[in-house]
């Protein structure tokens, strides 16, 4: 009863934050000693309650569509909100797939035998509350919870005002399944209010919340990033680089290029700025399959001359993320000049180099400094179930704790265990 | 000549600090594409250099100590700010033993085969650059430096005004070695001025320094972590328990107990508070020795029923880091009751429990939730070179990045390599 709207009323968000915050610590204290069979069978009767809530989820989404249709949301954020028999079906076999996924908790790094007899060893344990911050997409609410949870992880979830009525009934049929399988309700919370203070008062709640994670578009990662006073796991940008060397095969760079850009234009991994080697010969044939299937394609006075089609870059171009179907082509001399103009304009996300050509290869993925350098693929697959993780709570292109795709290991830490049979230090 | 004091007098410290770190970075380009054994030597070269340059180490070391006197430095900082032959020798023999440290750089982490043929590996690399902001000691100026060096990072070193002089020989002799060595000579930079406001540029330097390890009390690091920016690897206090069961053999909990707190009283890793189980049987003694060796002893009502010469412990003494011939004492109704205890007080720095009982043991290992966990073993043994790293950056406390004693590959992130032939995502 505390937790209705009308009773949290007349508390500070900073409050409500830090009572919140409290009561995910102490539901994560018992959770980080749940048996990772418990913590997996709770998930499997969390997904099962999502899909017995279908009808719940489905009425509150068609409220949260109908507002978002009245404050006039664009096709594109109201496809993002809505959602549908399919896609409630496909939320619950997410969780049921996390469910599945091996426990890093209690996994041992390494160990070692001290010559005083004491043995070390480094054993991973959940990071603690994590802070989940998203935008208009609902599944999140599941998604996250669902990895927080399966890392002994508590996860205090602040999704957008547009989605709200959404997240509450995912959030509610979430709980009272993983209550079902003795998961304390407080592990997975819902911030009961859209004021943007609370926001506020998450990004500052340092030794409270241990970790913050941002899921949306710039402006958000921007505004968090800017603002935290917690650790924040984020990507800003993808603005990803494919580098055509002069020995790359004209076939798999037609490919690559094509994939990299236009598989999905809308996904951080995608291709936004195409280098060509200058004296790779098979230019026009990488630039003409992209403006077909309907690329505008922005280039430097040495990229327009490959095709009549490729319109002036503008200087921001080279910094820009489109997230659509623009990209901007570059012609550089060779391996250093590639290298030089991502070290630039890279937002350390995904880099990838297409050659035949082994040493070239071998000092692309030397010298980019990105989370992810790829060799003959195409940058689409910077994603972390494309990896092999099973999820992923996000893309990091921060350098400290985890980088790239980010799913349960790096929602672990670790800590010292030390076994000894009466040391003393001399 | 850029650098000379009168030159950089009407930049701002932002600006100075940019154009450092812009520097520093630079270097580090290169310094992460040295193979392993040209870093070990040019830091073996610069372990040499340092001990030829100590007569004007010394002299330095003289002005300081002086300028220290006329100060009114207390004695105990006038030691730490002290060198002579035998500590100018322990500082290059430091840098020589970093030198032979294993390069955590290019170490493999996992790897895997995808289904459609992308070969995945992890890969550890330098974080970048590396703030280090330190008081009196003049040794952390080498320690530092070498450890970055040693693990591909830039280092930018911020020391205290007293040590200016030493840390000013001791930069000169380390990066006139390590050129020597083909270390480009601003991958080891020191900051040319005192002004605090440089100090306050460094911490919000995000985006350009990468980490900042504060190394000094508990003001300093109070400091560094509030006003931060950029990710900080440390800890703010050690308030170390142990916890001696019921089950404890006598002979080992009075070892351990003497030796965890008074071994060095000054240290981190010294327990400063001892609780003792309701019905461990030999309580007088774990507190006799420690009085007789003079320790001042505070306790709760039932701890000063040990010994009438256990003093009133006050609210905050469960709360403080003596440093100091100073202990706190609680009796504890059992396991439970210390975990709960600990749960409460601690700092996450290292916890030790003193049993013979198997499944106490185990319980405390995985419920304390701190950075060191330690079963029949003094907490004096929480340190980088005790744990077999070789050396140690510091001790963080923090749930990110690192944990515990964090040496070389503490200073490490990884990237993901992707290797590919041709692979296109469907």
């Amino acid at each position: 009863m505390s937790t209705k709207p009308q009773d949290i009323a007349p508390e500070s968000p900073a409050a409500l934050v830090e009572r919140l915050a409290r009561a995910g610590r102490a539901a994560q204290a018992e959770l980080a000693r749940m048996p990772s069979p418990a913590k997996e069978a709770a998930l499997k009767l969390a997904a099962a309650a999502l899909r017995r809530a279908a009808p719940e989820i489905l009425a509150a989404n068609a409220i949260d569509m109908a507002n978002g249709a009245t404050r006039g949301l664009t096709p594109a954020l109201l496809d993002r909100l809505r959602l549908d028999e399919g896609r409630v079906a496909a939320m619950a076999d997410a969780v049921d797939q996390v469910a599945g996924l091996a426990d890093p908790v209690g996994q041992e790094i390494d160990a070692a035998t001290r010559p005083n007899g004491m043995v070390l060893r480094r054993v991973r344990v959940p990071i603690g509350l994590i802070g989940i911050i998203y935008e208009s997409r609902p599944n999140v609410t599941a998604d996250a919870a669902a990895l927080c949870v399966r890392s002994g992880n508590a996860a205090l979830l602040r999704g957008g005002s547009e989605a709200v009525h959404s997240n509450r009934a995912i959030h509610a049929a979430l709980v009272a399944g993983l209550a079902e399988g003795g998961v304390p309700a407080a592990a997975v919370q819902l911030l009961p209010t859209q004021d943007r203070a609370a926001v506020g008062a998450m990004l500052t709640a340092a030794g409270l919340i241990n970790m913050i994670v941002p899921r949306g578009g710039k402006s958000l990662v921007a505004r968090v990033q800017a603002d935290a006073r917690v650790p924040v796991l984020a990507h800003l940008d993808g603005i990803c680089h494919t580098f055509v060397h002069a020995a790359a095969d004209p076939a798999m760079a037609e490919a690559i290029v094509l994939n990299a850009k236009m598989r999905r234009t809308g996904i951080c991994g995608s291709m936004e700025t195409l280098l060509i080697d200058a004296t790779y010969p098979a230019a026009a044939a990488l630039v003409a399959p992209l403006i077909a299937a309907g690329c505008e394609v922005r280039g430097d006075a040495r990229a327009r001359a490959i095709d009549p089609r490729i319109v002036p870059a503008a200087d921001n171009d080279w910094d820009t993320e489109y997230l659509d179907a623009v990209l901007s082509v570059a012609v550089v001399d060779g391996l250093d000049a590639a290298l030089a103009h991502i070290a630039r304009h890279s937002s350390a996300h995904t880099d990838a180099i297409v050659t035949d050509d082994a040493t070239a290869a071998a000092r692309f993925l030397a010298e980019v400094d990105s989370a992810i350098v790829m060799h003959n693929a195409s940058s689409q697959f910077a994603d972390g179930g494309e990896f092999g993780l099973g999820a992923e709570i996000g893309i990091a292109t921060g350098r400290l704790h985890a980088r790239g795709p980010v799913a349960l290991e790096g929602l672990t830490t670790y800590k010292w265990l030390v076994h000894g049979s009466g040391q003393v230090r001399s």
